[in-house]
């Protein structure tokens, strides 16, 4: 099944306890696809600036991931993120922001692309989310990310997004941020009413939680030791359970569990290294191994 | 199989987000000695001092707890601790602490007790937990607890202690302190150098990580909706886990990892009201309702 990604591309500078990662490839659509295809072919959907590096680009070959859907906007600039972690690295603080091509028209969905199946939305405005929706023809299954500049400023563009889509992934803050509920099984029951059939709550080392009608599912992150850098782990968890889903062609809880066991598997390699630097060399056999791992780690019976 | 809890038995007064509850009872030996209630008969040992009101001696008296071993000192005061809780409760702030009788000598272990074949050190003085031991004859299971005043003034001792358990259970924050390793796996290995057979380390909200040499298992807490005190999870939590591992009398790897989810399940009783109100209630038809409720959220087999 055909799976599309749209999102930011950009330049990232990232400091953590474990080092220094300077003018790196980074972008929330860029970390779901590298997760994705480790699943089924992505296409990719995003805007860059006209120095978006070559060499960037060149990453992207060894993956089936489609660059149709990649407009390189003349005269504009590439999305910049600079960031630091600290201590446990459970949260990025933000030291400086350039949004670039981002704060200009948001991209098209080639012609060749509006017959997709499975579609992410990594986080923008809310409205955008919506008009590039209305650019495809029926997908599937559509999940969308927010963020905390959304829930604040365009509380209720978000909610009319949060009432076209299937699915919804954010974090414990975000997800506490939009209802008010400090307990995050009341916070997924409290978005569910918004419209979506499934929330997930990612809680970054405390691992996620997924909620639909009457369901509760949660899931410890993997059980890793060396972390290096937990930028793009929510992205790849995004991209890891939309490409599991992609790939078996399913939309019911059964196969969104066994979705939330891959896309936790696919982050573990993320926060790894810098960048893209681990995951984008990950082999599906390694990945296989991972699973087992995390399903030793955390099932009764395996 | 025959279990002994020792530990602490005190007059708390508490105040959540949710209440106040002032002058009632708590103490480390009483959450985990009633949580393991409900799996086994329970040898408990402590001391008070000859203002605990008899009140709270007659709320043991509708469970399976031997207080043989509870000695009322005179002309000595009960332990208290006046704490609070703040916004997602992860962290209790002590207010006021009145060692009282516990800052004098500790109990002794009658005779008719020394036999018990599982036990449980609830945090103490780790020269006092060792001492507590020899008094055993030869236990098939010993798991002590500690606290970061132990582990900051006298690592030493704990150290010693440490070397002559099979099992220990603590936070997340002392194992982070004890070990100066702010990765959880790292820190839980780190801990088996010492000398106990496993660590279980407890996160709260976030569940718990059992290690043992080769193993690790990750369990979520149990997706409650309901918190009001979250004061004895973790003694409530201990007292789940020996109270099942003497039930089954095990202390396999296997054993380890059903008991911490019957640890977890106990546990989620306790935060449901202030003080022991919920937990003492709790009936064995409720247990079982909720180890199968856990069991659905947490395991894709359920």
């Amino acid at each position: 099944m055909s799976l599309l990604v749209t999102g930011s591309l950009g330049i990232d500078t990232v400091e953590t306890p474990h080092g220094r990662a300077a003018e790196v490839l980074g972008g929330t659509a860029v970390y779901c696809s590298f997760a994705a295809s480790l699943f089924v072919p992505v296409r990719l959907v995003g805007v860059v600036g006209e120095d978006f590096p070559p060499a960037f680009r060149d990453l992207f070959s060894s993956h089936e991931i489609d660059l149709a859907g990649l407009e390189t906007r003349a005269g504009s600039k590439t999305f910049r993120w600079t960031g630091k972690y600290e201590g446990a690295m459970n949260e990025a603080q933000t030291l400086g922001v350039d949004l670039n091509v981002l704060a200009e028209r948001g991209p098209s969905i080639p012609a060749s692309f509006t017959d997709s199946d499975y579609v992410f939305l990594a986080n923008t405005h809310p409205a955008l989310q919506r008009d590039l929706l209305g650019q495809l023809d029926q997908p599937k299954l559509v999940v969308c990310d927010t963020m905390n500049l959304w829930i604040e400023n365009e509380r209720d563009e978000l909610i009319k997004t949060l009432g076209v889509v299937h699915g919804v992934v954010l974090n414990d803050c975000e997800a506490r941020m939009l209802t008010g509920e400090t307990n995050l099984i009341k916070a997924a029951k409290r978005i569910l009413d918004f419209g979506p059939r499934f929330v997930v709550v990612k809680k970054g080392e405390h691992g996620s939680l997924l909620a639909g009608e009457d369901v509760v599912f949660v899931l410890p992150a993997f059980p890793a030791e060396e972390v290096r850098d937990p930028t793009g782990a929510g992205d790849s968890f995004a991209g890891g359970m939309l490409g599991y889903l992609a790939s078996v062609d399913r939309q019911d809880i059964g196969a969104l569990k066994q979705a939330v066991v891959r896309g936790t598997v696919t982050a573990s390699f993320t926060i790894e290294d810098f960048s893209l630097n681990r995951l984008r060399k990950t082999e599906k056999h390694e990945l296989a191994g991972r699973l087992a791992e995390l399903l030793g780690a955390t099932q009764l019976s395996a």
